[in-house]
């Protein structure tokens, strides 16, 4: 258990990390605002959840290893070849940056439903669910606040709908599913929904 | 004083989830955005309060109704009909949530002055005036700073002082007037600077 | 010690005020807009850390000295002597402007470091150097996200880094050093750089 939440940690870590980096690229920033905006993006979400959870300091302060491969994404992001392809806007990258954005999205969300029953409130399917969100956007928020954009999750329609889809079902169900399954599948829900939200541009009412 | 709190807090709550969700209408956002901030300036500052006094989870996450209020809310006006009253701004209508926010800011005010009493600051009065005005303003910049907006207490000039100017007083008496009264009139006299401060077009020195 | 950390933050406090005071000047801001730019510039980096840290309340809301240190600076620059200087982009007033933001700077990083060993973090060389690096910016970043600013940061280059560039070593040689000495040189160094690369204006890669 405790392996597979590393490993998922560290694949949302670079996915958002990704994520961070390109928008600071898009924003014709130096070497160190693209890492800023790379690191903030991928630990961001695990800080704000840790802090409302009473967790200080937060755990990415405690283990070095989180930032420092948001760090090393951001500075192979910042790579000349890598860089001229965002600039040219190519449909694959950007169908990459989907992809990661969204695994980030979704691994974030139940790993914020697991570390707030870990400190004592899986009793509550409320406060999971919310955590979860929150833990799950946070990072693109601070990203996009930080970047002078405006949030993301106000502008991608299912964005924080499908982090609620996935962290809901995680939610009700944790303490009658053995955690390892319902994680996987809990992620991949939000990542199916806001994949294919994306793709064939599915909105809310406007 | 349990049950006038609680009623306290649900008026704030509403009237801060209108002022949000409208924020959202005016920027042209959909169903989930103007959910998200009705959400977040009715429950901002209330976890940013909590935080600064180390009360973790935040009182939101443990108790869902006030932000299933807040979304309650948002969704109400999200309707066809309010939404229209909105776009035409209906002189009756700015004039409501003028009212609507000054209650808020009133409300929230006093309410993190009694929080910041009850977590053992009572001795304290520059703390309980400080936690005050932030858990009154907390919720309004949240709002205006995930909107893209320059935050309301920049623009609206007797805004934080309206705050400032009952939280002073209501944090100085604490430990000599019962706290039902002095937390009424101390609200009161929020929204009454707040009001006026509009209506008359006051401003500070500029 | 304790003498000297209350000397190096109320100097901090005060440069910090004046930076944030003149950005709500260049925005136009009235005096209560001038004011609260000034004290979340002075205090904003402080009760991050001591969010980050576990310390509730901040240390802030303790002690009135530094939010009346910071409200009194403000009120110093908004002054007209002080404002016709402002808008007039006076060399002289933006080399001491520049002056007060790096020694605010560097200051407030090495405090960070102090105050996260003294919160039993000594042992933590990565979590000091960050809280260091925090505490030092985080001031900037809270001025310019509410004045609706790209945070400074991304903009002027050395900026982060030279916070970094003092914290690091100071993290490092903390438990083999006496802390007076190492604090003031960290900070030193801090300065330095931050200055030097303004004045040359290094910067890097893009």
């Amino acid at each position: 258990m405790a392996a597979l939440l590393l490993v998922f940690e560290l694949i949302g870590t670079v996915a958002f990390a990704v994520s961070g980096a390109m928008t600071g690229l898009k924003k014709g920033m130096d070497l160190f605002g693209v890492s800023i905006l790379g690191i903030s993006c991928a630990v961001g979400g695990g800080i704000i959840r840790d802090l409302l959870l009473g967790i200080t300091p937060p755990t990415t302060f405690l283990h070095p290893i989180y930032a420092a491969v948001a760090a090393v994404t951001a500075l192979a992001v910042f790579l000349p070849p890598v860089r001229a392809r965002v600039s040219a806007t190519n449909r694959i990258f950007e169908l990459l940056l989907l992809v990661m954005d969204s695994v980030g999205l979704g691994v974030f969300t139940v790993i914020g439903i697991s570390t707030a029953a870990s400190a004592g409130q899986s009793g509550n399917v409320f406060l999971m669910a919310f955590v979860g969100v929150i833990t799950g956007v946070g990072g693109g928020v601070l990203r996009d606040v930080l970047a002078g954009n405006t949030p993301y999750i106000f502008i991608k329609h299912i964005y924080a709908v499908a982090s609620l889809a996935g962290a809901l079902p995680c939610a009700v169900l944790w303490n009658y599913i053995p955690h390892y399954a319902l994680m996987l599948v809990s992620a991949a829900l939000v990542i199916t929904i806001r994949f294919l939200a994306a793709h064939y541009r599915w909105s809310l009412p406007k």
